[in-house]
């Protein structure tokens, strides 16, 4: 089996799972417990804490962990949401092909009397500051929302740029980074965000634990955090529950290795990447969505002519292939893809759509089997059309 | 280091552990991926619903996985005020020493228009049915909350005649089972309420997962479920984010686990927890907190006159027992406990509070260890004053 779906998750290294092991079992405690195993608990959750926060770019308790990147993208939402409240600010600006956790917290937003404003990226995906800059308003905007990394197509957004413009509007700056963290270079504070949501599972480490990093000094004032979960202290108040100890421990490892092999391997996938890229798009009828350069390692997708993704992806599961046509979490919906639809590809382009995500887990053999194997499946697709025609 | 804070969490069980490694490695993928690896993550996801369903006595599709007890309760009563709010209801009945999950969300609802009616337990830490009815009021009330264990004193709560207190006033009927599944008898359909929460942590399962059981039948009608995380259409659109497979997986092997050998673990338990209350009521000033015979197995709650709960717990540490003053969701608050407090004891009284809580991982020679070793603290803590005076 050829697994080339990391974009909807990726496999737990072995070393990010040996570091778990000991916290589940032997320094199990609650970290909140005041005796010497719950304080192990703590210092291993203080050691994950600090690791991620060093890696990123920030401070160890602008750093909420949550149980996913879903779950950060709604509290970004919301604690914007409540500081526009409290400041008459009541616009926010994000782009029209985000995440369906910010799409549709925003549908909820405009329900409770937020105006929203959503950028269309180009055809290339991309977000221009330009569109941004022309979408905010000072004094009146709350928020600018864009993903650091669209998760369809995988191009890389100017966040640095577009930061810019909503601080000089006085609005704050969030970006989903679930797709970019471990794959492009991250550092909140080059970024110049207030806010970055990220999701381990994505760069392999384990499913249920996201974080949130809630910077408190761009706009010179503590951003007052909106807990989605009440109740007992942790997270300095911001987010009730248990500490999942072991998933912190998990995301740090995760993001550790991540850091130690970062050239090595954007250079081995994107070389990879480029090669999925040159042999599909050399199908006829093939069209590759998104920027071809501004774009992260590890994804491609490519849309067919005259092709249904549907039955692509069935074939290439026959050929033990794991693709997708788009979002794990918009899959099940028979309509095409709202992000390609967004950047105005044409329907019956984007009824064609490949997404292909590798990792450095994935080899050069394995792209050759894989172009070879898409040549084979569209062509029988299309002789099947020409056929019942 | 013996352990006997199991009510603050639980050491992962080997077999637990064993039963989530293929989730994490090999069956990793997400299981809304259309593809060969989706579909064995979906299996995995399905057959962990299916097994936690039974062994709470629940449909699948009742069961709503969360990240955490705090996490379902939260939404439980989210869901029953979004329900109070459709049918003109506007109070809550609730018991004074519900974890602050509860306590804390009641207050929010309360500042957003809810009245909330806190029904005091007796001294012996029991939620009096007779109370309830007195608290309820037909037409006006949309929520009766009462946990099935209290986290604190482990007292065992009459569940089934509140909710049907509750129903009788065509309100809903909620209970955080966080202390009680898989340590007393739980059964979702004979309890007879429409809500339930649970955490796998405190069973030998994994932190980061818990549940809400959402049932749509008790009062005629289904509950439209409030997401607290809005996005992809996981959990049927009640909660958003990649599902945490492995998570289901560890749950529904630590409950397999605690079906498989719960009446033996009862009786081992019950028997070292008398042995405890025994030895530890022997103490001159010991008083046993809650009822002495409707309690959980594991849990005991012992008062020692004149002595003060945080340096008894450093001296306990300094002897290598793990043990608590109280939830250790409050741990950090310097005030006496909040459950104490509601069931009436004397605050010079709480001031000594001791909280032990064991499970079958515990042997009788800990016991007879903590019992010695308690009362040598107890002895040396009341010298120590004396000689102060």
């Amino acid at each position: 089996m050829i697994y080339a779906d990391n974009a909807a998750t990726t496999a737990v290294h072995p070393g990010v799972l040996a570091a778990m092991m000991p916290a589940f079992t032997e320094c199990f405690a609650n970290p909140s417990s005041p005796h010497a195993a719950g304080r192990a608990a703590a210092q291993a959750e203080r050691d994950a804490r600090r690791t991620v926060a060093r890696l990123l770019g920030c401070e160890p308790r602008e750093l909420i962990f949550t149980a996913s990147g879903s779950e950060a993208d709604n509290q970004a939402l919301r604690t914007a949401a409540a500081w526009g409240r409290a400041h008459g600010r009541a616009h926010i600006v994000s782009s029209a092909f985000e995440h369906p956790a910010i799409l549709r917290t925003l549908d909820d937003l405009a329900r409770e009397g937020f105006e929203v404003t959503l950028v269309a990226p180009t055809l290339a995906g991309i977000v221009e500051p330009d569109a941004v800059r022309a979408a905010v308003r000072p004094g009146e905007t709350c928020l600018v929302s864009v993903m650091t990394v669209n998760n369809e197509v995988g191009t890389v957004q100017p966040v640095a740029q577009i930061a810019r413009i909503a601080h000089e509007a006085g609005a704050l700056a969030h970006t989903d980074a679930v797709q970019a963290v471990a794959h492009v270079p991250v550092d909140v504070a080059g970024m110049g965000v207030d806010m970055l949501s990220l999701s381990a599972h994505k760069f392999h480490g384990p499913k249920g634990i996201g974080a949130l990093v809630c910077r408190t000094t761009a706009l010179g004032e503590p951003l007052p955090v909106v807990p989605l979960v009440r109740g007992g202290g942790q997270e300095r108040g911001r987010r009730a529950g248990t500490e999942n100890v072991p998933g912190m421990v998990g995301m740090a490892q995760a993001l550790t290795e991540a850091a130690e092999g970062f050239e090595r391997d954007c250079a081995y996938v994107s070389g990879m990447r480029d090669r999925l890229i040159d042999g599909l798009t050399s199908i006829e009828g093939a069209h590759l969505m998104g920027d071809r350069t501004q774009r992260n390692p590890g994804t491609v997708n490519v849309c067919f002519e005259g092709v249904n993704r549907e039955a692509l992806l069935a074939l290439l599961d026959e050929e033990g292939i794991c693709a997708s046509a788009g979002s794990a979490c918009e899959s099940g919906a028979t309509s095409i893809s709202p992000v390609l639809r967004a950047m105005g590809v044409p329907p019956e382009v984007a009824a064609g759509a490949l997404r292909l995500s590798i990792c450095a887990d994935n080899t050069p053999d394995e792209m050759e089997r894989i172009i070879d194997r898409v040549r084979a499946c569209v062509s029988r697709l299309r002789s099947v059309a020409r056929e019942g025609l």
